[in-house]
């Protein structure tokens, strides 16, 4: 396979996608990737790490602002595409990244509620139109997935946040994937994660097979 | 005076812009401004000063993109202007801060070559039509102010850049300042500090009693 291949993950807290990345990698090598690349988002270089530590820290004194949030997030992006997945997918490397631009619209558009054409500015001028192969969105019910969340130890500035803020992630999550359907296939997370991984490598495996056979 | 007052300090490195600060604040101060905020960007504020130390660093092993550069520049200025600026111009005070918004035209658009329109579209995010009321431009040729600059220690990874770059930010602050003479007005910055200080002091000082009678 001389085409690269990038795979995000996305979805709420408690979803399980961290725990997914290392078995979609294996499956990955398994079809030949001469490598594969395990990412998350925002971060995955020095400096985009450095960017995430910003945007997670939670804050007294001073809250970080929206815009402030929404261009911080893109600033990630921008170092991490440029730096490091565009390249990997040039060379036919494999990228999975635990959550990618799609959760800004989900994020900073639903939960935030920064209006979609202000985010579609900020992304044009961060990485142009580049956009994943695929992506799995694992989707459970919010109460669920902070249930889950709650059991991780100390919770992020993003975690802080209360329901209504996750319900309205979580429909933003779905309208996207209802309206595009050959982008973002929809994974049912609320079952055990034995069943969740077989689900998620079996879909990627198909569509990577179904992508070299094309 | 009820309206408050938003002075920024621009410049090539060495140009003596830091040095002039506290004399400007004193100035403000002296004519009635209840309180007079002495600023930097990029930063200013808890979070925006640790999006500059990710911008100063030098960096081993991984080029920070320039487009990284530009969003993180508005990521701190949209936390600077929304979290403490504009609350401070409302309240009557004065601001005076060494560099803003001209500095992203001169050396990400001047420096870096990324196209005007580009960072138009950031900025509009960002801070809207926001700006300051009076902007001092302070001018030396390069060479002249690389020399001042060499004197001061580690250089950053802007004082990295070579001549060239910072020829086209001198270019660019010029070219700016002939196009909008109500905006910037352009002191030279090659004489002693005495004589830098006491002009850029009368200028402000000329400025803001010419406001407060209008």
């Amino acid at each position: 396979m001389a085409q690269g291949i990038f795979i995000t993950l996305e979805g709420g807290e408690g979803a399980g996608k961290s725990t997914l990345v290392p078995a979609l990698c294996e499956a990955l090598q398994g079809l030949g990737f001469p490598r594969v690349h395990a990412l998350r988002e925002p971060g995955g270089t020095p400096a985009a790490e450095e960017i995430r530590a910003i945007l997670k820290a939670p804050r007294e004194g001073e809250r970080l602002l929206d815009t402030t949030e929404l261009l911080l997030m893109y600033a990630a992006r921008a170092q991490l595409v440029g730096s490091l997945i565009r390249p990997a997918l040039s060379r036919g490397e494999a990228v999975v990244c635990d959550r990618f631009d799609l959760s800004t619209l989900a994020y900073q558009g639903g939960g935030r509620q920064i209006p979609l054409g202000v985010i579609a500015k900020v992304r044009e001028v961060a990485i142009g139109g580049f956009a994943p192969d695929l992506t799995l969105l694992l989707d459970l019910p919010v109460e669920q997935g902070m249930a889950r969340a709650r059991g991780r130890g100390a919770a992020d500035r993003f975690e802080l946040e209360q329901r209504p803020f996750f319900e309205r992630v979580r429909a933003a999550y779905l309208d996207y994937a209802k309206a595009h359907p050959g982008e973002v296939e929809v994974v049912d997370a609320s079952r055990g994660i034995g069943a969740v991984r077989a689900d998620a490598v079996q879909r990627v495996t198909d569509f990577a097979r179904a992508r070299a056979l094309a």
